[in-house]
C-alpha cells in the first residue's frame, strides 16, 4: 500500500522503544514533509551520531575524541570517582549539578546467574584506574538490586585493603528501578545521602 | 555537556511531532547502541523517502513512480472519486477496505479567512481530471469545518451544472477533528452514511 521507501521508513521508526505503528506512521508523515535541509540534518545526525561517537579510553563515556570533556577537565575534584554502570547516568548527574569528581562506566553488573563475572564488566580496569589516580573516595551509583549489591560489595572489598572510602549512593531509588527513569531531584538527595559500605 | 554529535541526533527527534527532551534522550541513547547495519538503514530510509516520494502526477498521492498504484490499478471502479485534504487521508481509507474508488487531493480547504482561494488549492485540476475521467459521483470527504463546507460547497456548485452527483462524508466526524484521529470504523460507518449536499 504504501511506497516501499516510505515502508523503510515507518520500520526505521519502529525499531524505537514505545513508537509503535500508528505513531510511527504520524512520524514518518511528518518528515517527509518538512524541508530536504532538516531530514538530510535528520539523516547525517544518526550516521555522525554512529561513527564520531567513541568510548573514552579512562572512563567509557561516548566522547567524540579519545579521552570524554570531563576525563580531560582541569575543573572536576581528583579525589572522587563515582562508579556507574551506563554512560546514560553521567549525564543525569551532571544535570543535578552536585557532583564534580570524576566518572567511571562499568559494561554491566556482576551476576552469578546470568554467568557475568568480575571479569566480564571491567572491573580490573576499574581498580586500576583507582589505584593510579588515587581516589580517596570512591561512589557506586548503580541500581539497588541483588546484582547491584553484588557488584558495590566486591569493588568495596578489593578497595577496602587500599584504605579507600568507598559509599553507595542513598535510599530513594525504587528497589529494581532503572537509574534513568529518575528525577534530577530524587538522584541529587540520593548523591548526598551516600553511606559507606559496611 | 554532550559530544556535539550526539547534540545534533537529539535536536533530530525533537523537531518530531510529540517528542520532549526526555524522550529524545532516550531514542538517541536507544539508536546509538545500535548496530551500525541498523542506525545506516535508519539514516538511509529518511533519505531515500525524501528523495524517492514524490506526488502522483494524477491525485497527488505519494508515489515513488509518476503515477500511484491507485490510479494506475484496473482494478478500482473508476465512477467514483473520494476527494481528500492530505494524503495521509487516502491510506486510513484504505485500511478500512470499504472503499474501491479512485482518490484526488488537494492541497489545503478554501479559506477566505486565510486567504486561500480555489486556485490555491488546486481545485482547477480537480475539476478539469472530473470533467476527463467522467465520474459519476464525487465524495468530498474533508474535515467538518467552516472551511470544510465552503470546500465542499464549491465543489459542488460546478459540479451541479455537470450533472455529477457530489456527496460527503457523513455523521461520526466530531466538528473540527482532523481525520487522521479517526479509527477504521468511524471511517467505515462516515462513508457508508455519505449525503447528497443540498
Amino acid at each position: 500500500m504504501y511506497p516501499e521507501s516510505f515502508k523503510n521508513l515507518l520500520e526505521s521508526f519502529k525499531m524505537l522503544p514505545g513508537i509503535g505503528e500508528r505513531t510511527a506512521e504520524r512520524l514518518a508523515f511528518f518528515l517527509i514533509n518538512q524541508d530536504l535541509e532538516k531530514t538530510d540534518f535528520f539523516s547525517n545526525s544518526i550516521k555522525d551520531a554512529k561513527t564520531k561517537i567513541i568510548k573514552c579510553s579512562i572512563c567509557n563515556n561516548i566522547t567524540e575524541s579519545e579521552v570524554c570533556n570531563i576525563c580531560s577537565s582541569k575543573d572536576r575534584n581528583n579525589d572522587i570517582l563515582c562508579v556507574v554502570e551506563d554512560f546514560k547516568n553521567i549525564f543525569l548527574f551532571e544535570k543535578t549539578g552536585s557532583f564534580n569528581g570524576k566518572y567511571h562506566v562499568i559494561n554491566s553488573l556482576i551476576s552469578p546467574l546470568e554467568g557475568i563475572d568480575p571479569e566480564d564488566i571491567g572491573l580490573e580496569k576499574l581498580i586500576d584506574r583507582i589505584k593510579q589516580e588515587g581516589f580517596i573516595e570512591v561512589i557506586i551509583a548503580v541500581k539497588s538490586s541483588v546484582e547491584g549489591e553484588t557488584t558495590a560489595l566486591y569493588i568495596k572489598k578489593i578497595l577496602e585493603a587500599l584504605n579507600i572510602k568507598v559509599t553507595r549512593i542513598a535510599s530513594g531509588i525504587p528497589i529494581g528501578t532503572d537509574i534513568e527513569y529518575l528525577d534530577a531531584l530524587t538522584l541529587e538527595r540520593a548523591l548526598n545521602d551516600r553511606r559507606e559500605i559496611e
